[in-house]
């Protein structure tokens, strides 16, 4: 919800780029995501995520199940990224599932987000199923995996820095901007 | 480093209050620090933190070993905070660890610490070592353990709600203010 318009702001170019999280939580050894593997530590991040949305004036409802199976999202969101709704549509699947309660891994779910977005549905979901779309999402998780990548969202800038979580986007784009310090290194 | 001026600026006030964090991570089912238990996501926090204290104008070097030994640091920490040089004896031990590269399990360097604080380092360490500051800090660990705290540092406000991590400083003062929103709960 905020990369965008901070992004614009800072005259930063950014670019959404969907993949799975599974196979990155399986090769740090996590069978799920960190909101369920440890209690204490899970049950914290469930009232820091709460706070966090009521801060920034954005519904929130936690998840039920969560994590939720977000393959075909992300394959929807692949297809709209090559033309001109991906990012729109990648809002709207955060906010169905996280303020809404709504569930993602429903085809009939993203059918009604297309919708609002005037966008047809049935000719899309067919694009996202298609071999060379799997294909494409794979390789982008393969690539996130290349590039250090553990969780969602990460930032990840031209020089190879990584900045994880909402609460790094301000240092991620100044990083875009200028690098480590005061000074333009690019 | 920047909890003490933050909350005098603000009229909020602080207690500090040392424990253990092996018992804490244990109870989650960790068997050391989460800088070391998945590579990927361990790499990304150190470099991280390299960033954090760039930007805070703050030396650091990666502690070696690490986690490195916190017990007679808390204790003596613990002793310190019934008397007047609790926090700044705190500062010391952070500013060693992670600025200087020095070992907070010796006691050596502990009594260093001290005779900066100009206070003499004997009488010191043995009442850390007497049996009622070790079960003191013991009982702190459990309160800790008991308000949901599973990493530090945690800033707990008076009516239980807890923030972790240098990142939330400023949510966590501002709660400790006003609450969730902008208006006074207490």
């Amino acid at each position: 919800m905020r990369v965008a318009p901070l992004a614009r702001q800072s005259g930063v170019m950014v670019r959404f780029r969907p993949f799975l999280l599974g196979p990155l939580f399986n090769a740090q050894g996590w069978a799920t995501s960190l909101f369920n593997l440890y209690p204490a530590k899970g049950r914290y991040m469930w009232r820091d995520l709460e706070r966090i949305c009521f801060d920034l004036d954005l519904p929130f409802r936690q998840p039920e199940p969560f994590p939720q199976n977000s393959l075909l999202a992300a394959r929807v969101a692949l297809v709209g990224l090559s033309s001109s709704w991906g990012e729109e549509l990648c809002r709207g699947v955060f906010r169905a599932e996280f303020g809404d309660g709504r569930q993602i891994d429903d085809s009939t779910i993203i059918g009604d987000i297309l919708s609002q977005l005037q966008i047809e549905a049935a000719p899309v979901l067919e694009a996202a199923r298609a071999e060379t779309n799997k294909a494409a999402l794979r390789a982008q998780t393969g690539e996130a995996k290349q590039l250090g990548i553990f969780g969602a969202p990460t930032f990840a800038t031209a020089d190879g820095e990584l900045f994880w979580g909402n609460d790094r986007l301000e240092r991620a784009i100044a990083w875009a901007r200028m690098g480590f310090g005061p000074i333009a290194t690019d």
